[in-house]
C-alpha cells in the first residue's frame, strides 16, 4: 500500500514536469486506505512560489475534508520536503511522511532547498536574507487583544 | 516610510483577527515606496493552513506582479515568520524582512512557531513527525528527466 501511494506520487512529479506546470514533484494525502488529495508544482505555471507539490496537495485535502487540520492523514512526497512545505506539514497535523528523493538530490538539479536548510542553521545576522526589527510594542498590543478576544477559533 | 508600511501590517493583524478570519497576523509586499500587496492570516475562515499572512501576501504580489520571482520587494510582517513563511519568503526571493513580533510572542498566545522551529533542530529521528524514506530509486529517474528536457523553466 505505502509503495503504492508513493509511486502515485512520483507519477505525479513525472506528469507536473511533462505537463509544463513545474518543477519534477508530486505528492498525495492519504487517510488510511484513501487518497484524499494530490498535488504537484505549479510554481511557475500558476506563478505562486508557494505552489509546491506538498502545499498544494494540503490545499486540496483541506478543501476536500472542509477543515485546516488533517490529523489521521499522512503525506506521501516525491521528494523530501523543502522547509517550507515542512512547515506547511507541521501545520496541517499531518500524522507522518514518506519521501523519496532528498534534498540533496533536488540541490543536484538545481532547486535550493538545500541552501535554505542552510541558511537557517545560520545565526540571523550571518543570513544572506536579512531581518529587522520594527515597532514591536505596537504590535504587541494586538496579540494580547487575541488573548482577550472572546470567541477566537484556536488552532 | 519603514514605520508606515509596519503600521499597515500590524493594522492588517488586527483587521483580520476582529473580522474572524484567523490568527492576529498581517504583512505587506513593498517595492521602492509602493505597497505591491497585502495579506492576513485565513487559516480558520478559509480552511487552509498555509494561508498565513506571509504566505497570503506573496501570493497576492505575485498575482499582481505577474511572476514567481519578487526581487527588488521586501515585505514587512508584523510577526517573525514561522518556518514555513521563511521557506516562502526564500523562494520567492525577496529581499529583506521586516517583522515585529517575535515566535516567542506567538508562542505565547498559543501559536506553535517555535515548536515547529525547535522540531527542525532535533535529529530527524528524534522528531515527534516521524518520516520514512521510500521507493528512491523510481523518484531519482524523474529527476534525471527533468535535467534533461530542453525547455524546463528554472527557478
Amino acid at each position: 500500500m505505502k509503495e503504492k501511494f508513493m509511486q502515485r506520487a512520483i507519477e505525479l512529479s513525472r506528469l507536473g514536469m511533462t505537463n509544463d506546470e513545474g518543477g519534477p514533484f508530486g505528492a498525495v494525502v492519504v487517510r488510511g486506505d484513501e487518497v484524499i488529495a494530490e498535488g504537484n508544482n505549479k510554481v511557475t505555471s500558476e506563478n505562486d512560489p508557494t505552489m509546491h507539490a506538498e502545499v498544494t496537495a494540503i490545499r486540496n485535502a483541506c478543501k476536500s475534508l472542509g477543515t485546516f487540520d488533517l490529523s489521521g492523514c499522512e503525506i506521501y512526497t516525491s521528494c523530501e520536503p523543502c522547509l517550507m512545505c515542512l512547515g506547511a506539514i507541521y501545520w496541517a497535523r499531518l500524522d507522518k511522511i514518506y519521501y523519496a528523493n532528498t534534498k540533496e538530490d533536488a540541490a543536484e538539479i538545481g532547486f535550493d532547498d538545500k541552501f535554505i536548510y542552510e541558511e537557517l542553521d545560520l545565526p540571523k545576522e550571518k543570513r544572506k536574507l536579512k531581518m529587522e526589527q520594527l515597532l514591536h510594542t505596537e504590535a504587541k498590543k494586538v496579540f494580547k487583544e487575541w488573548e482577550e478576544k472572546e470567541e477566537r477559533i484556536k488552532y
